[in-house]
């Protein structure tokens, strides 16, 4: 029986506030909602539900509902779907009861943070269920929206997919830039090993198998085999076989990836999955 | 002879700064660029250049290059492309001078930046291309990335578009809920012209004919025809000709947008072209 | 009989939580309110009352109160007068009941936002009593305080007035200094029209009757005319009847506000409501 | 001969920087000028002046010409007037030569902080040269502007005034509610004693000439006559002589300042010079 | 009998929740904490205590349970020991209930909080009980953690010292150097009392007896002898008797307090107990 | 011959500017530096250094000097020593050239930078020096100063330590508290190795023989001994050779760390070092 998804911890509340924060704060500009606050009352109430339209991946579910939190406080939610779990086209995601200025004013908000996790997590899904069969895992990259990483790699774990680095400090990634800088790939690794602290993994980035062969020699903890054709990962991946992590990247997308795993790839590096995954459609349905 | 494209109008550093600095923090971490900093040499200087790796529209060049320049105040640039024009697949966009470090540890953050707002104004760019011919234009709404409303929409204008309104307190849109809590478009509309003030544009939202003809008897300045199938547009359009601005919306995608413009409507609502553009595949070359 | 004041709307907490919460911070500094903290006991709890000691329109009410909130979430309220309503000399605005110290510590600054906040209403609503019964309407500049302006236009419809632009970002308004730039009024405004999207609106400043006919030629949607004699004034608007609506500007002040407006122009715009109304007299009375 | 007036130090960048640019950022909000990006091409420069419409005190000068320099980095400046020294109407209070578009983006915002201080500054100068014949000072108070108090107590020294407290945490003032909440003055008095450190003053305010009695035995530094007529006034500055600084205040306006001044009071503590001088009218005119 | 310490008054939480909330920031970084999040369901709750495992004075101990909170409002705390008593070693400081996930991940730092600020109270009410018996007082200086003054100022008081200068701004103390630029104490203090206001305390420096002298005619409020031999102190305490309070200043350790302290001097002001205080060392158990 | 200190990289300005201006906000408060203002000459410059006063290890100089730049971007610096090296009592770290104002306002916030950060430095080095003959390396924790840690970090690599991780989100490890809730070690592996992506480093804290055992069975990538006694830490070591990298932690100071060294383990963790190192004695010196 295959191992079952990671677990799915919905991150702190303090990670992720200030981007709703600053999302509203956009929006409303200077004057707020002008259109909302002319013509419904304050104090009027108001039932809504948030409603997939198109079938996928749920992902962010309570960081966007917490747009329509920031301006009423007093909101009531049913959650009816969780993170990480499959919408049906037309499936009731959330219903909300509160101050019907507040949800009509934070639903655009609420929406554009939701439709694009949701996108995010329903492409990853996709190229998770394509890689599977091969026994390879979906890791996503750097390439996020920028101001939006902490949520985005979220929704790619939502979608079963694994992280790479967070950033440009938590792990060493040689890049080829790095190793001709350096002169070779054996003294790049040298000078990392010289300053970086022991809990820091190193991976290292090839072109062609010679440099693999080098790389392989440096006992580094995974390598990336950057847009090599599908002969040579393959080869790459049984030189590796056993001595490190193999990750092949460059260019995958959904279509491609199927056959990138069917090189016996340990991972897929994808940006594809954060740069260019189309948003879910959701909406926002007042109860009237 | 048909009117140029409007003029393009980069936005001052002011508006974006802050946004390149956030992503450079968030791409930094607490460590920074553990590789870099221990592999370049800090007194090394290097060449690179911005490459379209794929043809495209560009915006957003000069955004881009400042997170250079915020990790390098003495760097230099040779820009080659303005934005809003189209790149060729491997044209050189900017050529850069400066710190090996800064170039590194900026690059990324750089590429993230340029190839969503490229992406943006291709996609933009070819919708617009698709309903010219129809005399409609294209309109972006307010379905953009949390955080970076302000240089997507500049993408859109880079891509031929136009913009909507920025954000709920610039102009007045009166939608279907709006309308339903209010009893009657008539008296949405009432309660908006006892409130807001004279340099505020009102247009009201319809999804039916009946409610287009209450509309077009309010003297509003512009009419959103929502979800309305082709024929009920094309209609619709010969009713408010003369007498509203029209504006179609409700699922355009690049595919269906010419069918739409068919109908003769003025403008077309595309939330599609800032929430689902792919990324435009851009790359930073070191020289060495 | 008269159309009624437009409906008041209070700002959402979003849109001045931060104004308040600079404030109290700029006068707690870094140790806090000493003398306070000295004398009285951390579990005093009393109650006061806020007070309008002259009389005027109050606006800003919940706004200030939230300076108290702030300091003690606990707090209570019976909020005694609605903004855009008018006190008397001595009328007891809000009740309060909270810990001691929070009710002198947070006084200062909700006094400071308070007494501004009805100083400008009061001040507006003198004008706009001078003018109604000439038809016209008052309307503010964006002559405001750094810092302010969401709250300051907000005080400016509890006087009865009417908002302009709150930025420069959310219409056009075309001053000489463009004109001149562009060469002509015309080409100006052909720029403009090239490059603003449907849902901005366009006002022309002009000087002269002779650039009055320019601007109406090109079917603005408002026209300022700008330190012009009373004589003119009412020349021009004649002109512009049933083409545009008129707005008078230039150093207009609450004693020339009516002879302004007996020239039958629309709109009064009036920078010395913002920039030059004196505070209104409000106090805090402790109750021991 | 008369002691000259205080030495006027400008304040440092730090402490105003960031007020300059809140308030171009709340003028600019998402789109920036569009009216000058429309008009004005990128690469045009321009000069203008900025000018004193109607005699007055000048204040902030360089303050309110950062705004420039923060949306023109190589703008330059000719300064003509100095801070604290007095402006005929139509005197050039500074030249400047830039872009062309950010002198007239930053023109309101410049305006709006220059009119401000040196209204202050103006209103000042006037209470001072009222009651100097008497030998009294005048010494601002906390009601300023939320978020601008340290500009506006330096505008108040550049009118020749003197400061109070900056805030809550510089010095212990004991008002009529601690003194009541405390049982006495003396008590009240004790608490601060076993509280505050060696380099902080302390001043009592009293309403009565038996207070003032109280007050005097405790030997503070100063003493509020609050709310006083203009005889106890007198009585009180005589019980006072020698032992503590005594300081007027309550509703002291420009009119009633030089009859306080009689009684042969120390300092005058007005508020009416910040929180209700009008502003100075200064223009900026372009030079085409 | 001794007057007892002086009462000890809690922050607002105004004036420390950022400092807390960016050191959650900080430890949390952009994927929180992994460990936890992985290990410990969501739904978990858990009691724990903090307790000191070794004995000292006790100081921010709301301060630092409200990091606690910031995750977990909902949190519920029995605090055991109060902010200025001495705590025995192994001795519980405070109860806590609530989410399991939220205890283990801000453990660190409200320790880390609590840790300097307890370390900071015991040192400093240690060397407050070595000068006691000489009459003198400790007093700290601006020698503190840069972003943290405001609670490590606090955390000298909860150590039974008085407090100095909080800033630059609140007091005036004229070092060696403004008095070698302005040419002598006497011109530097007549420049002085022509700018500041009269809530402004003045200390002089002095390095020598003829300083002294000189500072003692010119009725400063208080005198700073810095680096003085012992003789030289006690020869400088007799001159000042009666004229201005003295206070010592120079490399005070907790070593040579006590010796300061016997020359009659009023103040020591002391560095060390704020830049140098080891931290108390205190532990977060989990009850299981 | 041994491997070289690592080499040490200047954190970008990035990281710490933000630290720094809060640093100079924190000490100007609202009036800024009252008694340079009013005694120095805006004009006037000056030459100072900053000296070394007690012999130490160099750490943050460019940190620390950043202040002075901050408020006169036009000073001039001469650095005399590089981070990482020793100083000798009384020695020149850099000579500067500016604004005398700005020498003496910034001199405070970047003396209590230095002084801390080459604390760190100089007692990681004294602990480095005592432990290089076992072999043993010395890591810092995450007991740092609250918004300090990027920095002091950097001290600690100055004085020839190395990190362990910078926040809770770049590596994992699991704690006693965390072994317990999951039931053991095991199963707590489990849980991590199911959740964190493959450049995730992970160590086990373990107190006794037993919990090796089974740490050594699951291959982690270290362990973190705790608490234990000499002869359990020797013994460990000797379980642990060539399986997992050995790390002791406990209430190490640098008294005892030598003892822990000779046990033979790779790692000491040592938070005395950034919670309780002593500061440096700096001072800046102006030349007159």
């Amino acid at each position: 029986m295959p191992e079952p998804l990671p677990r799915l911890t919905q991150p702190l509340p303090l990670l992720y506030e200030r981007i709703v924060r600053q999302a509203l704060e956009e929006d409303l500009g200077r004057a707020g909602d002008i259109t909302t606050d002319a013509i419904v009352p304050s104090g009027a109430s108001a039932k809504g539900s948030v409603v997939a339209r198109t079938p996928g991946r749920i992902a962010g579910l309570e960081i966007a509902l917490s747009a329509f939190r920031q301006l009423d406080p007093a909101i009531s939610f049913e959650v009816r779907a969780a993170d990480g779990s499959d919408a049906t086209a037309g499936e009731v995601l959330a219903l909300l009861e509160g101050q019907a200025r507040a949800l009509l004013t934070a639903e655009r908000t609420a929406l554009n943070l939701l439709g694009r996790l949701c996108g995010i997590a329903t492409t990853t899904r996709d190229v998770v269920a394509a890689v599977t069969p091969y026994g390879a895992r979906v890791v996503c990259t750097r390439k996020t929206t920028p101001g939006l990483r902490a949520i985005e790699k979220y929704a790619v774990r939502a979608g079963g997919g694994s992280n790479h680095r967070f950033g440009l400090d938590d792990a060493v990634l040689i890049k080829d830039n790095h190793r001709i800088l350096a002169g070779s790939l054996t003294e790049a690794v040298r000078r990392v090993r010289a300053c970086v602290g022991h809990m820091v993994k190193i991976e290292a980035e090839v072109d062609t198998l010679v440099q693999l062969e080098e790389a392989l020699s440096l006992a580094v903890d995974s390598i990336l085999l950057d847009n090599m054709s599908l002969q040579d990962l393959a080869r790459g991946v049984l030189m590796a076989k056993g001595k490190a992590i193999t990750e092949a990247s460059g260019g995958i997308t959904p279509d491609t990836a199927a056959a990138v795993a069917a090189t016996g790839v340990d991972l897929l590096s994808i940006g594809w999955i954060t740069h260019s995954a189309p948003s879910l459609d959701v909406s926002f349905d007042l109860f009237l």
